[in-house]
């Protein structure tokens, strides 16, 4: 997939998908992309590597991260499930919502404690049961609900209030933004931040910092299972970002829900590799080392993150779907067909992603 | 609005549009647009102002000139707001699929003669009470069911077959592509055909050309306001389009629907413009001469036509509310507000569109 030849790659991003109806062009997509290894260098990109990106729920791993290293999850007795679901952007399934309330009471806390609204849940399914039934969605069926109890436990394992958890300056958020950081390889002062749709602070760094993440997260699980089973020799800060690799890819049905990308992506790979999508469409995979990831040119486990410049999810799959066709084919994502309401098909999209090696 | 000065405008369009969060960049969007008048010269353009454009809903204007050209209008006693129904996408609200019924019942045809499917409404209201009685939506709810209707009638107008109306080479698109390029100054061979999302043949065409149809529908109206009121020193084209242009004027809310942008907009002008969305984010306006258009260096009517790139229909309308800013504002849809699941605002969507004035 990935050549060493010129392309239409630029800051602005590159041309990576085009609608067509009949012969005509409908749309046009320019995304960029980033693929690292665990010693964070750059192998290839597409667009601008740097771009500044909101990497929106993608970066849940890292706010996990910040949460998992207060101790809070020996302190209120979380499982692995439970932190897949602080990872999540989920479907709002009776699943979430049920793991949800029993997170909070873990935390001797209650939905009203929660500083997220209840919205239109991602799966359609859902949403249609809800209308069914006049359902009023709480703060419990938001699709951050986990990363939200997670950040009441983690307030209430610093010592701090469990009051103004979400806002900026509450000392459990000026931990997370610390880690945040750190886990990227940034000075504090190296990631932008704004408030997510959740309210939650929400980091803003260059897409390649994205895939160093993820590139870390698989690392992570290599050096656990090449380690003693105690991993009594792995860093803390390792033990921890194994920890969420296990978590995500043990639990994929707990960190998107029935259908969903993030979902399929993770049961079709079997462990091989731990895939979160943010909204506005950012994607980052974490890939554990393999003779494939070796030919790529990584030392150590594959980080990819993916952003699309215009913000389209579906254009985003599809991309993500195409960057991996050589490692398993994800048919379902990767073209989806256009037919219209008779069933006729009346396009196709077209996704060619130029990514051009850096070394 | 429309200054003679440098921009960032080019052949993949112009950027038109930054997603703001916090002080992060979420997406960027690229647009093209023409401003015409009723001449067909080209007065302002942004990106490729002849961008081949799959002018999908927007051309319907021109679908309906060729029914109402074939007589059908007459020969089956359809009224203006029947002409108006024709020309929309509406919202499937009771009112227009009640309208879809009388006209099947005009035509002497029923719900199993039409080839268009049914689907999700473009409404959520009308989604939601779908869903809480378990409705299947048929061929009389699509948003594109009064051009149906009309093409029923126009098959029947020139004595061909209801059957298989909606094929390429049936008699009545045959006539319909050649009405199609000659409204657009085009030979017949000057615009490519694909196949819409409710089964009919769709049009490509330069964008300008999409403005071009709108400034004449807005010239008609003038030019049958400034002759007797018989119209009969008209010629029955020009006498066409301005009975096109009076019904969608006339009868918003059957062109769109309760808080849809093109009614909305066409209620602000009281008769002033017409204008028609298109799927995948094409937007059309024929704005009726003023010392205003006059001022912007129209002789005539003036035509507008914007495609925004990545086929964003959100931001279309700001884009679209954006040019207007000057004629009248349009508040609910220039900017609009970001926020989050708990109210918080968190961003704010940036719209500048460069026009360079072409002559």
């Amino acid at each position: 997939m990935m050549k060493r030849e010129a392309s239409s790659t630029g800051p602005e991003g590159a041309l990576a998908a085009t609608l067509y109806r009949g012969d005509s062009i409908e749309n046009t997509h320019r995304a960029h992309a980033a693929v690292v290894d665990a010693d964070g260098r750059l192998l290839y990109a597409c667009g601008n590597p740097l771009r500044q990106t909101l990497a929106r729920s993608a970066a849940k791993p890292a706010q996990a991260l910040a949460i998992v290293e207060t101790g809070a999850l020996e302190r209120f007795g979380f499982d692995e499930a439970d932190l897949a679901l602080m990872c999540a952007s989920h479907s709002s399934e009776e699943r979430h919502i049920e793991r949800t309330r029993q997170m909070l009471a873990k935390v001797h806390a209650n939905e009203a404690d929660m500083r997220c609204g209840g919205h239109p849940p991602l799966s359609d399914a859902v949403y249609r049961a809800w209308i069914r039934r006049d359902f009023v969605p709480g703060a419990v069926c938001s699709n951050c609900s986990g990363k939200h109890v997670g950040m009441l436990a983690g307030a209430q394992a610093i010592g701090a209030a469990i009051r103004d958890y979400q806002l900026p300056d509450h000392p459990l958020q000026v931990r997370v933004k610390h880690t945040v950081a750190d886990v990227c390889d940034l000075p504090d002062d190296g990631v932008q931040w704004a408030i997510d749709g959740c309210n939650l602070p929400t980091p803003a760094f260059p897409l390649d910092r994205l895939a160093r993440l993820f590139a870390k997260l698989a690392d992570a699980a290599d050096a656990t299972d090449a380690s003693d089973l105690a991993t009594a020799s792995l860093s803390p800060r390792t033990a921890a970002l194994a920890r969420i690799y296990r978590a995500m890819t043990s639990y994929p049905e707990l960190v998107a829900g029935e259908g969903r990308f993030c979902t399929v992506l993770m049961q079709a790979f079997a462990g091989g590799l731990v895939g979160k999508v943010g909204a506005d469409a950012s994607y980052a995979i974490g890939v554990r080392a393999s003779a494939q990831t070796a030919r790529l040119g990584a030392r150590g486990a594959l980080g990819i993150a993916v952003k699309v410049e215009d913000g389209n999810t579906t254009v985003l799959y599809a991309i993500v779907a195409e960057l991996l066709a050589q490692l398993e084919p994800l048919e379902t994502f990767r073209v989806p067909p256009m037919r219209n309401t008779m069933g006729i098909e009346t396009g196709r999209l077209s996704v060619a992603v130029p990514l051009v090696a850096q070394q």
